[in-house]
């Protein structure tokens, strides 16, 4: 308890910070005064009851947020959130990313792609004691595993109650950890989404960008069994009705207004340290960036535009390129920023209030110091590490050490597994070993193995892998040609390309791994020991830094305390809410980003060429100034996309922007260009968030789709 | 008379059409009260008066303006319309392109670019009834002819005084004349230039641009003999006295100010028809844009980067890109515009005007008619004209040609020669046979011409040209092979890559050149009959146009007239005035180009690579904040460059922006990419010209380049 509160009290200076924090729920009645001079209308009190309006309106997919907007089940998310499941239900013949596609009644809803989920987080509760229990003597490995047994069987204890999904989330590295159990909904379907060029508008080239004009959303519908318990597909199966539901705002937003997101924020580096600052803008990014555009370039040399393999490959290629977008905004908007200086400075100060005090000397003396040891210690392999990484990008080595390392940890008791090969695991697993057919291409695989390998060659030997090397038959005197013919031959031979081959495999004994000559398999056996000594050492580590980065974090919220500076955690994919205003910014000297985009902007930008491709009736609809209810007088149109000084980051996407009435009036989908740097570090003046107008949404359902079955269906706020 | 009482007339109802004009001086007293309801604050009749202030300190440097801004002529004009001359007093151990040059005394100030001359513009006067005395009756080429020689008559008249250069201005394609009397000073030199880190800032990237940070300025100083008139290059001659010079502005302007530019824009064409539009952008700026970018590449390949010839082709390659991004720019926005509709409905309204009312009908009834007619005409041979256009950029036929038409010039009486080849012409064009040698390589030249003659070859044998075809050997069935060996022959035997045997040629006489063996001599004298029946064919048109044109124009003035619209003629070179005020606009949907850029966007753009490489002393003292007297609070920094609404184009470089009391506030030196298409037509959303700020200029001088000397020679008003 003595956490909560510490953080808690913190959160009350919050004013100090304006639009920085994503704040936990139980963070927020603290900071009732604040937040009703910036415009909240509803109590804080009540953003910070999870089972009550609005909070259990808003919900996780699993890597995306989304919300409840009518009491039958309705959900809103991205356009993006929901690709897969478009895409799952196109045919050349029916092509529902091209064309759009409505369900008139619940009987055309269609199943959203095998293995979604909705999550609704019912419960939060702090178990820092329980998971800390009887661990703090422990240290390295041993701490690590301590701390991750405790965690699994806080897990299966929650997950006993079916229909629930549960995690462990940990804050300030371990300072904190809360349980947090979630309805788990697997039936899912999809009930509409607008043409890919409404909502994908823009496309890759408007990723990250402003000016916006993307129509950015889709809907679904959860569904359960007839009791109302969570069920997997059935004809049988009932829309899920939530205890409640976001009313749709036809008003909008105006520059200025207050807003405020809640959703699922993936991962921040708010409080890493100056060595890691360091390292990360001025080794790993640039050397990531180099791996990833490497690795496209591989990619479309071996697998030619049109072919085959090229369309498998084509979203290991997007993911890859926005990766390289990001780290390349990552590397310039850093040569461009004091952030290095400033966390020195933090540091400085940090110490020096440390050093003032006796009691501080004893409790923080040595952190940061023993931080930067653990910190320094990670780095000492990266050139490897980083290698060993992007090989993970490759299939047929990854698959096989899956398969053997499920294998062994089939042997054990299923508590004492590694998470991910827990029984819990296998309808992921089973999935990813599906995926494998729609993805690969051997020729593809091998040129990207080869390249990295290649590079993996040119290392120190002392950093190298003995059992890596023998495998792949890597020596001092690197030859690219014998490397080829290896890997010709293991391509050539391997089974594992067949999907009824892998999934077999995931029921053989450690023995039949032993006995077999599949060469990718062999090579999977031969590496084993050598992986897992590479794993302990990870956890060693790993277990240091879960012992000393909460010291590290304790220090800092303490400090801030003493400054009145409000700390929050880092963001770590738990539900999280952020305040702001509609606010435009300067992307560069000379120019303004103005908060919203207009209906106009869409025709002036459209070329008919894919992603500026938008559908002919919008076109026409919007040169005859067919507003209709959504005109907004103050821009002389229908705003489409919005800007606000809302703190989020990947994870966030369609999460429901609310005013202070908790009515959606935006569904957040993207940062600026200028914000990615965000994830390292909040700067007021370029963070900006991306949102699509509820007005905009609306005027597509009505004028452009015809959803009126759903506009009926919604409550809309006038 | 009656045609300038007209213009007035109609210019009497400017307030309707905002900033868009390009007023001629005279035109401005009619509109007194609009201009001081606009801000001016000096009288209109005092603009009117071109031997008063402030119009007697607005000169012409022959394609660029400039202004005195001292009694002791001092000049202040673009650094791009000085380039030549810092380029040409450069040597790689004093770089003053590189390093900025500051002559600190009249003795250490430098000759300017040999050619150099500064215009005065002291008379001009409405010479139509003198032009056209006895020549209407006349048709087609002999009223083309008759013309042009009362234009020479005048002006040989005109240049009887010593010292002064004349010319004839055609106004609204023949509807007036006006006689241009200027002082030519002739013994220009260099005074002052910042380095072109800060003067060429942004380079071609940031050409057209916005957000800007250009240093765009330069200084001369005009020198006449000591007796006061316009002298060659002497050290005896002293500085000129100007009448009067103008003070500039260290208090500058703010948002929303007051502004006017005084300057010799060159060329626009905002009253061609529908026909001559949709031709222009549907096939000229395409056709154009294609042949330039083939030239560029062409130069590229066969004069590699680094090479000797590249060096030769860099100026021609930087002109032909420019042109390619101004014609990209065109053809774009065109396509975005209603600007062919809008001409068509003018057209239309026009028609219905003029079909209401009888004596209408018998003045103009068949004018636009006629005027299409002609316009198609023109158009017929365009694919081959635009060839032969782009040939004329080859050296060695252009410099054959000019040089046999010279010797046949020369049989005639001085004013019945061809414009170009009088005895008052022999300068200029001695220049030009000069500079052959810094701009020439028969590689790249040949290059350039066997792919435009590749193009030609491939016209239909009726549009080719049956001298041009032998000379090259082109027939019907085109054999590359044996075009490429006659080129190789005739580069590798003309003597005409020789400076002296080009001035020598000067000298010859058609006999000469007859029998010549010269294989580019043989070429001009083959197809000399052919070029000068092709030119009289179009004279016959353009002599048929100058009659039809101003027919057009004193309908649409009439018409608009009654409409209450306001009427400018198109740009000519001829000094105009035209007023507006600082302000940004909106180059996309979600926005906006904010009016200043600040010190601080400069830091931000500098990657120390050119053309973003400012000084390090600069770098520092804005780093340092070191504003020094040019602080603006609303910007919290110097204002570096800023945006205007003024209507300006080509030629208005280096003009002197103005505030209401006439102070130079500003150096126009550019208008935005989105105004490119402003030649055809002024669009008040979106037309925007760029001034570097009197109060950047002056920072510049006396923090950066410590110019002290200057700064206290001109006037600063505080």
């Amino acid at each position: 308890m003595k956490k909560w509160l510490l953080t808690a009290a913190i959160a009350a200076s919050f004013g100090a910070a304006a639009d920085e924090g994503m704040w936990q729920p139980h963070q927020l009645p603290a900071m009732a005064d604040e937040l009703k001079a910036k415009g909240l209308e509803i109590s804080a009190e009540s953003i910070s009851k999870l089972t009550e309006f609005p909070m259990n309106a808003v919900i996780s997919l699993g890597g995306c947020t989304a919300s409840f907007v009518s009491p039958k089940g309705l959900v809103v998310t991205n356009h993006h959130c929901a690709y897969g499941s478009i895409q799952y239900n196109s045919t050349p013949e029916k092509n529902l990313l091209k064309d759009g596609f409505l369900a008139k009644t619940y009987a055309e809803e269609l199943p959203a792609t095998p293995g979604s989920r909705i999550f609704v987080t019912e419960e939060v509760t702090n178990v820092t004691d329980k998971v800390t229990a009887g661990q703090m003597d422990k240290i390295g490995n041993e701490f690590y595993k301590g701390i991750e047994l405790q965690q699994k069987t806080l897990v299966a204890e929650c997950e006993q109650q079916d229909g629930y999904r549960c995690q462990v989330y940990s804050f300030h590295g371990g300072l904190e950890y809360y349980l947090v159990k979630q309805l788990e909904i697997r039936d899912v379907r999809l009930t509409y989404n607008p043409a890919a060029s409404v909502g994908k508008y823009g496309g890759d080239i408007d990723n990250w960008m402003w000016p916006r004009h993307t129509g950015d959303f889709s809907f679904y519908r959860a569904y359960v069994s007839k009791d109302g318990k969570p069920a997997d597909f059935s004809k049988d199966n009932v829309p899920y009705e939530p205890k409640s539901f976001l009313k749709v705002s036809a008003k909008g937003v105006s520059d200025g207004d207050f807003v405020m997101v809640a959703g699922y924020p993936g991962r921040t580096n708010r409080y890493r340290t100056a060595d890691e600052v360091s390292n990360q803008f001025g080794w790993a990014y640039p050397e990531g960036k180099v791996l990833q555009e490497r690795m496209i370039d591989i990619i479309k040399e071996t697998a030619p535009e049109g072919s085959d393999e090229r369309i498998k490959y084509e979203s290991l290629i997007a993911g890859l390129a926005n990766y390289a977008k990001n780290f390349t905004s990552m590397i310039e908007f850093y040569g461009k920023s004091t952030m290095l200086a400033e966390r020195e400075k933090v540091e400085t100060d940090l110490a020096n209030w440390i050093s003032k005090d006796k009691k501080r000397q004893q409790q923080y003396g040595e952190t940061l110091a023993n931080l930067e040891k653990l910190v320094a210690k990670s780095q000492q392999n990266q050139e490897r590490d980083i290698l060993l990484g992007y090989i993970g990008y490759t299939t047929m080595v990854t698959t096989a050490r899956s398969l053997y390392r499920l294998a062994n940890e089939k042997t054990l008791a299923d508590m004492a597994r590694e998470p991910g090969y827990q029984d819990r695991d296998m309808t992921n697993f089973t999935s990813s070993m599906e995926r494998i057919d729609r993805r690969y291409a051997a020729s593809v695989d091998k040129a990207l193995l080869a390249d990295l390998l290649t590079r993996y060659a040119a290392l120190p030997a002392e950093q190298r892998i003995v059992s890596l090397d023998k495998a792949f038959g890597i020596s001092n005197k690197f030859d690219a040609n014998a490397l080829a013919k290896t890997l010709d031959k293991m391509y050539a031979n391997t089974k594992l390309d067949d999907q009824d081959t892998r999934l077999a495999w995931m029921n053989k004994s450690v023995a039949d791994f032993k006995a077999s000559n599949d060469p990718f398999i062999q090579f999977a056996v031969q590496t084993y020991d050598a992986d897992m000594a590479l794993e302990k050492a990870k956890k060693q580590l790993e277990g240091d830094l879960m012992k000393v980065r909460p010291q590290y974090m304790d220090a800092i919220i303490a400090y801030n305390r003493e400054l009145g500076k409000p700390v929050y955690a880092d963001a770590n994919s738990s539900l999280r809410v952020t305040v702001g205003n509609v606010k435009g910014y300067s992307p560069q000297d000379g120019l303004m980003a103005e908060p919203f985009t207009r209906l106009e902007g869409l025709l002036a930008k459209d070329t008919g060429v894919d992603p500026f491709d938008a559908p002919a009736k919008q076109l026409e609809l919007i040169k005859q100034k067919q507003y209709g209810d959504y005109y907004v007088k103050a821009i002389d149109s229908v705003p489409v996309n919005f800007l606000s000084t809302l703190d989020t980051t990947g994870g966030n996407s369609g999460s429901p922007t609310l005013n202070g009435r908790a009515e959606l009036v935006g569904l957040l989908f993207d940062g600026v260009y200028e914000s990615i740097i965000g994830d390292w570090g909040y700067d007021a003046q370029s963070n900006r968030s991306i949102q699509v107008d509820s007005r905009y949404m609306l005027w597509v359902m009505k004028y452009l789709d015809n959803a009126d079955n759903l506009l009926a269906e919604m409550d809309i706020a006038k």
